[in-house]
C-alpha cells in the first residue's frame, strides 16, 4: 500500500489472528527504527517492554480490564517514561539529574508517545494491526508490579499488536476546520461548535449509544458514561500518587 | 524513498530553503491525514495552528529563544492540548466535562504528541524537513498570547517545517537493548548502564561539549548546562501555573 493511502485510511485493529504469532525479533527491529524518531535533547527517557509470553499477558490483562484487544493480542507492548536509566547514568557520573518534576514528566510523556506512534506506524506498514489500550494511566501500579518496573519507570501507553483477523473500520474524525487553525487560533462560535460535531452526532453508532444509555445526547455519553468527572478525578489522584512513589513529583 | 529506509535513517532538519515556501493547503491536507492517527476515546482534544505569516512568525520566535530552526522555517506548527472545543460542546449539551485534571492532561499530551508525530512522518515522506522545538513547555504563556489561545488550550509541541537546505545528519541512539525489554523490565547493572552510554560518550561532539563547558563528563553537560535542575523546577512551576490559568489543575 502506498503510504499516502495508509495514512488517510488508517484503522485500529481489535481482533487478531489467533494462529499467527508475531516474531519478537521483528518487533525489536521495528522498535529500533522507531527510536530514530525525535526526542527531547536525545535523552531517550523511555522504554518499551514487549510481552508475548501467554502467562505474563494473562497477568497484564486485568490492568486493561480484560478487554478483548488485550487478551487476544499476540504481543502487548508497554511504553514507559523511563528516568531510571538516565538518573543512574548521571549518578554514576557525579551529576545531579533534575527531571523528577512536571517538565521531566511532560517531556517524557511526549517522547514516549512519539516513540509509540512511530512504532505503531512502522508495524502497520508491515501488515500488523494495533490498538492503543486507554487503560494504562488508570492502572499503572498494577502494570508496574507485573512488569517489575523499578524506581523512575512509569507506564504511559500500551499497544496491543497482532496480525489482523478482520479488516477493521476507519474511525470518523471531526472536520479538519475544527482542529486546524490558520496563522492564529480561531475561537469558534457556538454555532460553529455545533456544526463541528453534527456529523459525529448523526452517526447510527452515536445514536445507539445515546439510546442504550438513556441519555439526552452524545456529549452526555462522554461525560456521564465513558469519562465521568468522578472517575477521572479518582484516577488522577491514583496516578499522581503512583508518580510520586516512582520518584516524580509533578 | 521506501518507508523502511526512511524510518531507520530519519533525520532532523534545522536549515530550510529560504526560497521555497510551503503551501498551507498542503500542510492542512497532511494534518487531516495525521488526525486519522489514534486518540483517546476519539475525543480529539488537540488543535494544530499553522503559522506562515512572517510577522506572526517573528512574534513567536522569542518564545523559541530565536533559534535558527524557528526563525528560518517556512511554517511553524504549534500543537496544543485543546479542551476548549470539547468543553464548550459538552456545555452546549447540558453535559459536565471532567478532563480538567491530571488524567485529562496526560491523555491530551499523549494525543497531541501522536498527532504531531504522525504529521511529522507524513511531511517528511513528502520531502519536507522538520524540527521539534523543545522550548514550547518553557514559554507556553507567550505562545498562547501570540496565537490568541482561549481557555482550555495549552501549547505542548512546536514543529518547524520547511524544505531542507541541507541533508541533515542522523542522530545517534542508545543501543536497542537499553530501551527495549523482553517480557518484563530488565533492570540494568551499573556496568550495563556504563556500556549503554559508552558509544554516546565517545563521540567527538560529546567530547567537545564536555571540554567546551569545562565539565568532567557528558552526564554533567546534561545536568549542569542543558537541563539543570533549577531551570527545570522553575519552568515546572511556570507551566503548572499556566495550566491552572487555562483551567487545568494537575
Amino acid at each position: 500500500m502506498h503510504s499516502n493511502e495508509y495514512f488517510s485510511t488508517r484503522r485500529t485493529i481489535r481482533q487478531y489472528d489467533q494462529n499467527r504469532p508475531v516474531d519478537p525479533t521483528l518487533l525489536t527491529g521495528m522498535l529500533k527504527a522507531a527510536a530514530q524518531a525525535p526526542n527531547t535533547g536525545n535523552m531517550q527517557i523511555y522504554s518499551a517492554i514487549v510481552t508475548t509470553d501467554p502467562a505474563i499477558k494473562r497477568e497484564l490483562a486485568p490492568a486493561h480490564f480484560n478487554q478483548p484487544a488485550a487478551t487476544g493480542a499476540a504481543a502487548i507492548v508497554t511504553f514507559c517514561l523511563d528516568l531510571n536509566r538516565f538518573n543512574r547514568w548521571c549518578r554514576l557520573n557525579n551529576a545531579d539529574p533534575g527531571l523528577d518534576n512536571l517538565q521531566g514528566f511532560t517531556w517524557g510523556v511526549i517522547d514516549t508517545s512519539i516513540f509509540a506512534q512511530q512504532f505503531c506506524t512502522i508495524a502497520e506498514l508491515h501488515g500488523l494491526g494495533t490498538c492503543y489500550l486507554g487503560t494504562t494511566t488508570y492502572n499503572a501500579e498494577t502494570i508496574a508490579k507485573v512488569l517489575e518496573l523499578p524506581m523512575g519507570v512509569i507506564p504511559v501507553i500500551t499497544l496491543a499488536v497482532g496480525y489482523p483477523a478482520v479488516p477493521g473500520e476507519m474511525s470518523e474524525r471531526l472536520p479538519v476546520e475544527a482542529t486546524v487553525h490558520a496563522e492564529r487560533y480561531h475561537t469558534p462560535t457556538d454555532d460553529e461548535i455545533r456544526e463541528y460535531y453534527a456529523e459525529k452526532e448523526s452517526l447510527p453508532a452515536s445514536k445507539s449509544f445515546v439510546e442504550e444509555n438513556g441519555k439526552e445526547n452524545l456529549a452526555q455519553v462522554f461525560t456521564d458514561i465513558r469519562y465521568p468527572r468522578e472517575a477521572n478525578e479518582k484516577f488522577s489522584h491514583v496516578y499522581r500518587a503512583f508518580l510520586k512513589n516512582q520518584g516524580v513529583e509533578i
